[in-house]
């Protein structure tokens, strides 16, 4: 933590903030600038968080952190065989962070049963790995339809035992986890709650592998913080998955942040994913977006499908039909080929 | 609803949607253009959300809502009566979005019985009405402190029967609603679980009212439909509070909208409060935007008062003083005064 | 400056940065952590941009700027005597950043000689101090109407001759400096222009004081450097105009910031004052933020004034009428009382 | 246009926006809803921009605009023959908008003639079509280096000479167009001053094709309209550049807006490339966003290359070594085949 004082700062105020450094129990370092004096405190920063507050004495303009706040998602807890990268796996065959690009397919919302499997297979022709289907939909309308909840989970069951295909779907409450974590491969924390902490606490006490999908509103390294939480309460699976955030361009419903796939790969071990779908809202930047999205280096893509969009209970303007979806499969291994990985 | 078709849609996807309006329920009006053709869907979308999807049909460009999507939390509940809002009481003494002006005081967490209560008498004393404290505290790190919990409430109880100040306090779990509501008067939603619906939906389940926090990266509109989801779940008794946004600018921990303050008393009935400590981030800033606040016409404030902010276990650089606090309240009335109400 | 060393550097990169702070010119002042190396480089950092640049060597993680970029702009210019900020004077009346609030209004463009000229009479009977009205307007559509330019310099140049009133206008082109100079008594430069550096040069040449507009998302410290290229080139007036700012929210046009308010009183000596006009779009609302801004601590507002915004050249929406405009004066005394300052 | 009245607006208020319509030329369609009234104004808004003042009148809530607001970039202007897009030809060899994906690479600004040429040699070895290099140079802060200015634009010319590769340099002031035009293949329009309208404007008056980049702040309908200044201005030849908005994110100098390419495809006939080292600010990630551009269906790049960066005069960060950009443009190979493109 280095601790910059404000111009012209007294001794006897630089004296006082030398002494808190070493009360919290770190060394303290005084750097004598020109118009400024700069201290740096020696120790780890991730145990004392309390450090930052050294912002609020006399004296003190700024706190600046030097060390990432996150330990068990850092790229440096893999460095002595540099590259070892977390491999993710769910099920027998779908691996996270290999040479393999996993696509995820499915519906916004499970709907019914006989809508669920067609899709499933259907996705599953067009190559993709895994099945995503919604049961409990976290909507902005109290109005809006809020998914099937148990008897959706019993649909992707079912459409799993129909396809061979693993599921993942999304649990907002605490109290489901279990439930959901009874019925499906993987746990999908959802964008709004990447930030609710009662619930990814909860996560460590299942086995299964989670997907966390990135907030907004959420930087890079508070996603990192999100992750920190279910790997520090005992659950060493998460995906990464960067869905777009907000800007103030209207033209698609979220930005995808496109550059988060490099910065995570040099910041973390764990695998990255993109859902092209939520970031733009509009199918037909779908395609575009996850040629993009592999070529800048992600592991997977979630994609959603839907067999009639023009009639889902949720997000028709951004799901494909299953043909277009086919199309981007059968591009999509091209770039995969480019960027040295299969399909 | 408007529905604009693409410049040279053909006449036969016009017919199809025109079709689709009417099955999905309201009646569709054609308006002719010179360029493209836009249709009007008659009938009140906010039961029909599926609408949106149209825009997933060939030849629509783009669907325009023209109902705001909340009901119960809109200003038009009200208009019989033009200039009645809903007063949120708190207690025998406490009214939000009356002619009083209410300032509720205390420190980010609660930390010790004796701090608390200290605290609690310093802001009485200089006459804030209420009194705040975590227990269960939302924080970016698994590192960092996570609030005393229940032994929290319990502290926050003796407070209140020590100075008579009615408390609110932060639930972030569904599980703890009940628990939380026991000890306290008023219950907080903090920004980061604004899209919490899980625990949204079990605020009816108790008659504290709620204290409702707006997201970092929360429009209006979705708060507003935070708040429908807490009413429709039959809590009616719900207080919003601005406490900053997230921007590009980084010279404040947010940025506070002081927009939202008149653009909400133009939409909702509901009390409207801000939280000037959380905008900033810093305590320089504080007195200014609450002086700020109320002349832009907030029922009410939210502040952190701290003994000692350089030891606080969170948010230390954004906490006043207790002199500071009183020395605000002090400049406060004159402001209260220029908007026509008392402190 | 703080050069932050990645973890696990070698010896041999820390000495080539080493080698390199001393080559730049600066002191190097090493810090050894437990998890990696941090250097201070002692020096003026302002005359010696390039020090930045140590982030392209190897093993360097990150460099930290300590000092503010800017020199003429920094209230450290005037800290010998505390309490002194700059006073811009515009003619023999007008003082930004003294005891008395500056308002500023009028239309968005001049569009006539007479409905200037009556607009102007309004304003001054309702309290006004200034008259603005664009001649030369920078319009996001090369169809929209660009203002009359020199004919609309001589109406407000007459319209100051009829009222007595001081005018302000914006120029565009660094080509019309001297023209805008020889009409107007303070020359605006406007939001989209406040990085257009050819442009801020050319202010050096005039002796008229500035009004320079934040950028829509120009964050303060960009601001204040833009205030630094006009005092370096020689003229010391400028005025700073907070008048929001982009951001995700839709509900006002742009976002006010008003923490900017105090933000900018504690790093700069310059005045400061808001446009809540374009801050807001929305004429409703410009009541509300000018009571806000000068609760806050603004030294002055700009408002657009109308006689019929419905048939407004440019701005219509966000204008206020003339009896809207006398009861917003009348209102704004009370908390220009209740901040120490008067109208 | 369409203009939605508020609840409950008196049959008065309807009918005098009725007849504001027809006065300004449109006819007005009227749709009677249930909660309120909607009204369509019919004929060509693009002409008639004060339609949307209507919003100042009373009982008028909203206006929404149907037709996009530009002309002449409009994909509809070539729709006659779908797939017809603009090409933009600099020079006799490169063409931009056809199958080839065209790289422009060298450095931030021109620093000397040696390093200049030796850089245009190296970039051209590895696949380079052009050459870019700063000779004015929009900076920040008034006390960095503001490029060598014509001098510098006889280096470029001397590259060219040596070299064969055509350049691109940026314009900053009007003054100085018909200069940069005598020496530049190609007249670069900055982020900054994408707005400044009257640069704009001037651009019709050479016959040299316009690199237009976007705004950190500019939507992409305001990019448009920026594009549609110039081509109104009569210089048709304008090729688009994303270069990164500003967003809450600060891992990178910017976000990347990579949807920004399928969006803009489907709205514009003009070329579209992307600079990703301004986007990020960081050389590591410009390699995978290179990718990533080109997979998403870019024109071309524009990448800053510098034989020693951490001795460049600017942008040293972001910059690339030669041998790191023929790594690029090795790779870059493959995407451009995957997206049945040539380099």
């Amino acid at each position: 933590m280095i601790i910059v004082m404000q111009a012209g700062a007294s001794e006897e105020k630089l004296q006082e903030v030398i002494e808190r450094i070493k009360e919290l129990g770190y060394s303290p370092h005084l750097i004598r600038g020109e118009q400024r004096n700069v201290l740096g405190a020696i120790g780890d920063e991730r145990e004392k968080t309390r450090l930052q507050y050294l912002e609020a004495l006399p004296g003190v303009e700024r706190v600046v952190p030097i060390l990432r706040p996150y330990k068990l998602a850092s790229i440096e807890m893999k460095d002595e065989k540099a590259d070892e990268r977390s491999i993710v796996k769910v099920g027998p065959d779908v691996s996270f962070g290999g040479n393999k690009v996993v696509v995820i397919a499915g519906p916004c919302s499970v709907e019914s049963r006989d809508s669920l499997i067609d899709t499933a297979k259907e996705v599953k022709a067009a190559g993709a790995s895994m099945l995503r289907g919604g049961a409990f939909k976290p909507r902005t309308s109290p109005y809006a339809f809020q998914g099937l909840e148990e008897e959706g989970l019993k649909i992707l069951a079912d459409a799993r035992e129909e396809t061979g295909l693993p599921v993942v779907t999304e649990v907002v409450n605490p109290e489901d986890v279990d439930l959901v974590a009874g019925y499906c491969d993987m746990l999908q924390i959802g964008a709004r709650n990447v930030q609710n902490f009662a619930l990814l606490k909860r996560l460590g006490d299942v086995k299964n592998p989670i997907l966390l999908k990135r907030g907004m509103m959420t930087t890079i390294e508070e996603f990192l913080m999100s992750a920190e939480y279910v790997l520090s309460a005992g659950n060493p699976n998460v995906v990464l998955c960067e869905r777009g955030i907000r800007t103030f361009e209207t033209a698609t419903r979220n930005t995808l942040d496109i550059s988060a796939i490099p910065v995570l790969k040099e910041r973390t071990h764990l695998p990255v994913i993109v859902d092209p779908s939520h970031a733009t809202g509009v199918w037909q930047y779908v395609k575009s977006l996850s040629y993009a999205a592999v070529a800048a280096g992600a592991d997977g893509l979630m994609v959603e499908v839907h067999l009639q969009p023009e009639i889902a209970m949720c997000d028709g303007p951004q799901s494909l039909k299953p043909g277009t979806f086919k199309e981007l499969m059968d591009d999509l291994t091209k770039f995969a080929d480019a960027a040295g990985r299969s399909l």
